[in-house]
């Protein structure tokens, strides 16, 4: 159980962290702060981001969609997550947002959106995605929030990969669901569209040097599940090789 | 992508099926068919149970409530998923239905609700739970559908536990995730509430003999999130022991 807020504060146009320094929320946040947790001046937060770490703070003054935040120690070290890159066609809306919620919670720090052909939903809305990873990244105890990459065919992706990359693809059913093989840093997980890969996609991506099939077993996963059970194994098979946690 | 609607026919006073055999459908299957999928007279439909297998149908007559579906032939042997418990601690509605519909996709047999000094939420819907489970088990492409225990309070449950089964139970946060050791066939996974374990839950657990505590990595994840992450683990550790699909 948490004893304070936890808010993700953007690096970007923020000055470093600093003792005593004070901080500006975002309308959103104050809101957050004073409707929703109904906390008042003098209460503790947690603030945090990747390049400044973890600080606990207090607030200083609240009032409606203001919020100012006195800086009083450094609770954790900057740090990012090292950790794997998720690729996956988009899904009907609620879908999408497991995806990201859960994926944001099991250490993907790029999620990379592609366009299959059985893909029905060409749209993305990044605004709405961006604001489920860092609540996502809020309430898991991250310091960094992934980054999510506008909408790409997957064709043209593949055509550009580096060579020296895995992507880990969900492509089988098969009773046997083998441990995925020593995944590295940067490695990437693909997560095919409800309908699945087509015939054509599956030869595509069965014909590529650097794509590693894995089974998630003999049922048929809905995108979001196979989503998290990929990122789980893999993520288990990262740490078994690096020592560090996906 | 499937080519016919797939239905769950409970075996519980429904006749063995065989060829030509005619079936009486549910009320809700037959506007499912009808009204939803816009099914007719003559169209093939999929209806199964771990008793009789899977069969391919065809429907004889619709008409609102009512449908009756010719038996054709079977097209798979009967089968029940050999799989794992899910003890979990009952969460808000949306998140106890993810749990029970991934579960049910990463072919969890059995789910037991458990209360546990942080659960917030003493009462389950069942039947809207097991309602999930069937839908679940008809788009996965199982045979069997997960049974549904009532809620029972955890300590009656650890002290009745019968100590040739493990409880792989998700008490650690750990940079190092380590696999599970060996799983059995009847083993089970203990996934706490969203406050997490209360310390005297914590020492409860460990102080059983069966209990095997299981890190899902560095993060604080969600208890969905922690359900598919774990059933995901246990279930692809269970495989490589068995070689039988979880």
């Amino acid at each position: 159980m948490r004893d304070c807020p936890r808010l993700f504060i953007s690096p970007t146009g923020t000055p470093p962290m600093a003792v005593d320094g004070m901080l500006d929320l975002e309308p959103g946040q104050a809101h957050y702060l004073g409707t929703v947790m109904r906390q008042q001046a003098g209460a503790a937060v947690e603030v945090f981001n990747a390049r400044d770490g973890a600080w606990q703070g207090v607030i200083d003054h609240l009032r409606r969609d203001r919020c100012r935040v006195r800086l009083v120690e450094q609770t954790r070290a900057p740090a990012s997550t090292q950790g794997l890159c998720l690729l996956f066609a988009p899904l009907k809306r609620d879908a999408t947002e497991t995806v990201i919620r859960m994926g944001t919670e099991l250490g993907v720090v790029r999620f990379r959106p592609v366009v299959t052909e059985r893909t029905n939903t060409h749209r993305i809305n990044a605004a709405r995605l961006e604001s489920i990873a860092i609540e996502a990244a809020e309430q898991c105890e991250r310091l960094d929030v992934p980054t999510i990459d506008p909408l790409e065919a997957l064709p043209m992706m593949l055509s550009q990969w580096p060579d020296d990359t895995a992507l880990f693809a969900a492509l089988e059913r098969s009773p046997q669901h083998a441990m995925p093989p020593a995944p590295r840093i940067g490695d990437s997980v693909l997560i095919g569209p409800e309908g699945g890969f087509s015939p054509r996609e599956h030869d595509m991506l069965r014909a590529r040097p650097f794509v590693r099939p894995l089974s998630l077993g003999p049922r048929v996963l809905r995108a979001d599940t196979a989503a998290a059970a990929a990122l789980a194994l893999v993520g288990a098979g990262l740490e078994a090789v690096c020592g560090t946690g996906l």
